[in-house]
């Protein structure tokens, strides 16, 4: 029987990306000791206050059909905490709760775009974006943000985008902090970002799960910048903030027109999220940002042990790590690219970090070091990995 | 901000059918004592023993990503469970864990429809199907099944509405037992459905979340049927079975190659559900047949009060009940629509039930009746329901 084009072109582009990943998984499976620095996963647990907050919800009665846009309790509180973060007015009718970040992209850009219009998103980007936008029925068109640039992207390469797609541009996706590259966009880069997309009338779709994850800097999202909440859809999530990637939690937040066009969309799509894993989300928003601080700190602490061991050398450079768990490192030194050195990596010292093409062109000649194991083993890690760089541009020569 | 059509679009055809319960739980809300029978919501919360199994799973550490497809050991016992209710062999690469059988309806007609597509549906239907037609892009077209019919799709209609339609139709969605009307569809009634698809190159989405609530007859998944197998997707769910109605879990059943394209739709739209809720709903399943009888228990005997009651008087007729938790009564004889008799019932006896035209046109002059209250006062209700049925009947005269 045949299947939809848009369901069995969702990978179009070749591999998903992944290829790395699951060998390094195949090797532990067989018994092989690994280093995993491939995802975004914390190595910590969800804290137990927020599973007892979980149980004393199921076990209260929660169990029923909850408010399929959220709970009233949950939407203020996101609301609260977005509007602390951002310094935006936002209302329970700006926040639409649904199941995780993942989730709250695929329903933005249902609510963005046509089936066939043209959206924009940044290169390097995240695993599942153009899957993303291609599952919602549009066609996704990669920016590249370029080593030069700080992978920062530039007005000029978008307004290129959009005058050389064959279909009606509708979005633009963005990520800040940034997975795989660290980057914070700062405000001068978003208001160039947010004038394009006023001028070429496009909703900005912004991805921000990392903004409780800033080294450097501060996250500023554009659903602050003068005039342009009304085309912002901001994307978040508990997933990363609070260490509860399993339980499917995030929201969108944008303008309360949008928002109940999207209860629509969720109503039909899901019927909502588990009233337990709503309250288990509300007691975690309100142990506060010093909560969320304790979970960015062992992070903040291996940025740091990536920072001062990719300094002590010349081979391998570190993109800033502004922001996100992540360290992308740039290994062209060695004359190889990202897929050919994490292969070598995982083969000779078994280490597995994803190779910068898992997320894109413009991070070719990268890898991507989650900072999800406990500090030592980094450290240990990372040593190996800069060793091998040299080794590797050694046997290359000058 | 211009939001897409198909997303501003999802009620188009008027109301979403829902004022009547809306009113309902407005006037509980300052202070009227109601009688509710509207929704679908077992009067039980989820057992002690599910919500157990759940609490371990999380403090046992599964509160990360979880298998987006779903666990193996979930896949497996859901493959167990259709293929020992269903007697099709099925194995876990036929299975995809959803989140909740509205996600798996929604995504079977992303799977089925191109945007644009034909979608068709049988009325009297469950109240979201048009708008997750229209949500996944489809053209809506309803099929109706008249009450002289039993409430089962005759073949002529489907082919004359596949024949008017303005689209290619590619899909059929069928529910038996069915929501709202109690009819469980038989083999002869499958096997014309069947022979249609089969004609017409259709899949055939089979919304069986009922199947193990049935009071007559057996429930027959169409997939059962020779050589249908391979255009069937079967949606089922935790929800009505085991009283897991808040978990949001559910599956799609259907050939392994839909399935997987199906799991990159999950990969992109919602990267799956929480490992504590599938550990939760794997113990559910273990607790075997025994359990859902146990589940299914009170609706049996409560459709054997309103079967009493309806038959010891002449005014109202019962639609046979066959299955789900629902009785459908025919109130035309007071002269009233189904609307006007349900706003009379809660203005003067403040019971709510659902006005059949929430359904659709074909259960125009119906009222549903949710048989979600404990016995005794279903039974007051249903006498009090009976009783103005009468005296409307008789304002009315012969």
């Amino acid at each position: 029987m045949k299947l939809s084009h848009r369901i069995t072109h969702i990978n179009d582009g070749g591999s998903d990306g992944w290829g790395l990943f699951r060998k390094a998984r195949r090797m532990i499976a067989s018994g092989v000791p690994v280093v995993e620095l491939t995802i975004g996963e914390h190595d910590i647990r969800t804290d137990p206050r927020i599973l007892d907050a979980m149980d004393h919800a199921a076990r209260g009665g929660h169990t029923g059909y909850a408010a399929v846009a959220g709970t009233d309790a949950l939407r203020a509180e996101i609301a609260r905490r977005v509007a602390a973060q951002s310094g935006v007015a936002t209302t329970p009718e700006n926040v639409l709760v649904v199941p995780g970040g993942q989730a709250g992209l695929f329903m933005a850009h249902m609510a963005a775009c046509e089936p066939g219009d043209g959206a924009l998103y940044i290169d390097p980007y995240y695993a599942t974006y153009p899957g993303t936008l291609r599952a919602a029925g549009a066609r996704a068109i990669a920016v590249a943000a370029r080593p030069e640039h700080g992978f920062v992207p530039q007005a000029e390469d978008i307004d290129a985008a959009i005058d050389g797609a064959t279909a009606a541009v509708r979005s633009l996706l963005i990520n800040s902090p940034n997975n795989p590259t660290g980057a914070v966009y700062d405000r001068p880069a978003l208001e160039r970002i947010g004038a394009v997309c006023d001028r070429r009338d496009l909703w900005l779709v912004s991805d921000e799960v990392y903004d409780g994850q800033v080294w450097e800097g501060a996250h500023l999202s554009p659903r602050a910048l003068p005039g342009l909440a009304e085309r912002v859809l901001v994307v978040g999530s508990m997933s990363k903030g609070h260490a509860m990637t399993g339980s499917r939690v995030g929201w969108i937040v944008g303008p309360a027109e949008a928002i109940a066009a999207l209860e629509d969309l969720a109503t039909n799509m899901t019927y909502g999220i588990p009233g337990f894993v709503q309250d288990a989300a509300l007691h975690a928003l309100r142990l506060g940002p010093a909560f969320e601080a304790e979970i960015a700190a062992p992070f903040r602490r291996r940025r740091e042990i990536a920072r001062r061991l990719v300094a002590a050398q010349e081979v391998v450079r570190a993109v800033p790590m502004q922001g996100a768990m992540y360290a992308l490192l740039d290994i062209r030194a060695t004359g190889l690219d990202g897929e050919a050195f994490a292969e070598a990596l995982l083969e000779r010292e078994r280490i597995a970090v994803m190779p910068g093409e898992s997320f894109g062109q413009a991070a070719r000649g990268h890898v991507r070091v989650a900072l999800t194991v406990e500090d030592a083993r980094l450290e240990a890690a990372l040593v190996r990995l800069l060793a091998l760089a040299r080794e590797l541009a050694e046997e290359r020569g000058p």
